[in-house]
């Protein structure tokens, strides 16, 4: 129930897309005219890898129960650092309470993984879903979300090894739990996942009807398309950004995922493949 | 920048007024049709006399930096107390940082005092302002905001004798200092003043342009008027709500305070008074 | 890991013990001289039932994640309510994150929950815990707490028809999980728990080492022996507090509680039972 | 009324002198030996100058009104960034409220600043100082706290173009106002200044009793001194600390700075200068 931006590329200031542009981060969290909420102003987080791998590439993590639009923190911290990959996201909560440990990015080891949506009947489900989680995983579960949940078990079924896989099959289990308890439409959302080097964005709900996700088209491309626009400075070769609403107005600029997709873009460029596209048949 | 309200009769259940209603102060803070914000979400403020006064009439204050709608304190509190004569008020804030000391209502000994509105060119002038407040009151400044700064220099010159009188040569003060600024317009909103017996509400701004204020009409005469109206069994024969916009779609259950007024509201009833009104001649 | 304070009798205004005793409750958080950490300061409660029972007897709370020491909240809120039945609660966190979910006390309908201990390799138990608790139950638990879970569990086992067997059964299923991992003391604490009209108070470890805990003496026996005590006048003659540590230095003023003991206390008085009291023999 | 810690030399992971160490600053919010007060609770703050300074040298800043020992963006910041320049500070509050405005370092341009101690009565010399200060500079104060009205009249008075002078002529003012109130010892404190480049680190009060303040030795002789000390092997060859109590308890370490002296670090090494030491003659 909320907005989300993910970024892969050179590395860049992150304020540049939370902050700064037309339709940023920040401006969606006040006003966000395709959502299905028009405030998301229930806390936020912010993950982001390292330019610098030489301790390894753990992603860091920032979260504020505050809103984005007035949180000083945020503006000094993404306006002082640089990252070739991170996530931003802004919550509009639907039920588990506002607190850091329910902000979204979860992390877990150098996994980040954000969701706009929700899990229809969460709290019915919850307990079935819960116990299908690997026990050796269940302590590290920090809030009551239905995304944690959602992440720990993709998690267990293979996550780590195959992200369209697993994610896949923890939604089918979803699927399948809500059917056992008369839920239709369980699973509703965009998703980010990234391991650091690759960014995984998927769009698929239960019903067919999922919420809007866009990425940028391709900056050698635009760069030929508006030859003038000197806010593409900013952006190197392989900049890319994955976000629930497009950030800029300038047509061409922003490609629409279609439904039961999956965009997967790293420096080499990206593709879309289908992901559980018959499920309503 | 805000939306408030302001309550006096029977001792009531702040909730009834501030979550409950159609357009709760709660609901305002999500959305405010008539509000030069639609989102106000930073911070809010709860200030109530006591029901049994054998402690004295000092009122209680609740501040949180939290957005009203999520913030299970207030929910807590307001449905668990009574109070004759309360105000709640809601933040959209225009510069001075998110943080409690800067929350309305202020109190003063057993005055409070809130505001919806802004003094316009308030860094420029705010040197001159807070030299012209007592010595003996500066220390007592506890934030940042214009609204505290008014309040007190309406205590310098007076607002404790005479509220209206008080109030009025403040804000003259305001218009005087913004003038030699070359500021046009300084004063702008409405301003809920109490000293835990009457209740002053005022509607003014330089430019003659003032935030939109109405207060509930006679309870007796709302009932003949809607004998069917359940939710008015809640309300005693002396209830009166002060509000930035009406809590309700019931015709005629809501008068509009004209520019330049001030109404004057107790158990006794309420009246109208021109306030500064030839400013603009 | 905790302070906490609990308090039956005439409507008392809950500042009195809280704030403004020689060893209040806020003292505690600072510096407790007889507690495993000298620092309580990741966030409090407090929960009271109100006076006036005309809404019901449901308690209402108030969580911050602030040290006690310094919430203005706390303080307004304190002094300005009355209640015959009150718990006051300042946590040092031992692993599950300092969030508002996280504060005891804990409610369910009419009944309050707070401890001061922990369960001995939580995280490990917590799994088998957690599939204990009553289905219907299961989606009520908002935060991560050992607390709260223990607290679901005794609900699940009869708490709410015999308080001390309810209890004593979740811990005896404590003890049996913890020694199926190899814990050898999984329980450890005093227990605060509350239908609203009688208060019962616990002081048991698996390990027979439990934390301290105190209550007064009767207040006509204390006028007595201390005519001259002005401030034994603000309390009546029910009044009776359950607390971690003496609230004063006054000689005889509290009692300590024995191990596997629990305080059964209402307006009549109060009696010791032994409580599992055999366990590590 | 704080403890803090002052980095300069190669760029290095904050977390390593704010958290990792013996006597870190997080520590020592929880236990400060050598401080007047022992738990230093009420927010904190870190300010860093950035490694890569191609978008110029202004230092970024976090602050927060939670405790530093459970605060996990601390520990995701610190730990994932790394600064040739920082300061950190956590605060006991004395008087004005915990919010983040109120919290240090202070920052003006390029410029941070920093104290622990007080401007004792100060509440009855703010006015004059506030005065004191160039009318182009009052609109930047955003907090209440004594700290940030001594860095700008400081600035005022030349402290960007001479910092030992600058502040010298402010501490010289504050004592004047002071002693025209009748307040004997109007200065007691450490104040850490940077400009990005050189820090200078204080030790004066009025009394000639400061709090303490100690830096470590140079990290050459160190090594000579302890060549199997693995723990300084994070150290680079120009490391420099300044902190308010020593991060080790290894002999030799940490040299005391004593009274009525200046410190001047850079990457070129330290010496003393005195300051002000004439004052209790």
């Amino acid at each position: 129930m909320c907005r989300w931006l993910a970024y892969s590329g050179e590395p860049l200031r992150p304020s540049e897309l939370i902050l700064d542009t037309q339709h940023s981060l920040v401006a969606m969290s006040l006003n966000s005219p395709l959502g299905a909420e028009t405030v998301n102003g229930d806390g936020f987080g912010f993950g982001w890898y390292p330019e610098d791998k030489s301790h390894g590439n753990t992603p860091a993590l920032f979260h504020s129960i505050e809103p984005a639009w007035h949180d000083e923190n945020l503006r000094e911290l993404t306006s002082s650092i640089a990252s070739p990959l991170f996530f931003g996201h802004v919550r509009a909560a639907a039920g588990p309470p506002i607190q850091q440990s329910n902000c979204h990015p979860f992390r877990h080891e150098n996994w980040l993984f954000m969701h706009n949506g929700f899990l229809d009947g969460f709290l019915e489900m919850k307990r079935d879903l819960v116990l299908a989680i690997d026990p050796s995983l269940f302590p590290l579960i920090h809030g009551t979300t239905d995304t944690e949940v959602l992440f720990y078990l993709a998690i267990t079924l293979g996550l780590q090894d195959d992200p369209i896989a697993g994610l896949g099959r923890a939604i089918r289990m979803v699927e399948s739990v809500g059917e056992s308890k008369g839920i239709h439409f369980p699973m509703q959302g965009t998703v980010a996942v990234s391991d650091g080097n690759t960014l995984w964005a998927f769009r698929y709900s239960t019903s067919l009807k999922s919420r809007s996700l866009y990425h940028s088209a391709a900056i050698p491309e635009l760069r030929e398309l508006y030859p003038d626009a000197a806010r593409l400075n900013v952006f190197g070769e392989k900049a890319k950004v994955v976000v629930s609403e497009p950030l800029t107005d300038l047509p061409g600029a922003f490609v629409e995922l279609p439904e039961s997709t999956v965009a997967v873009l790293d420096d080499s460029g990206f593709h879309h493949e289908p992901f559980l596209e018959r499920t309503a048949a």
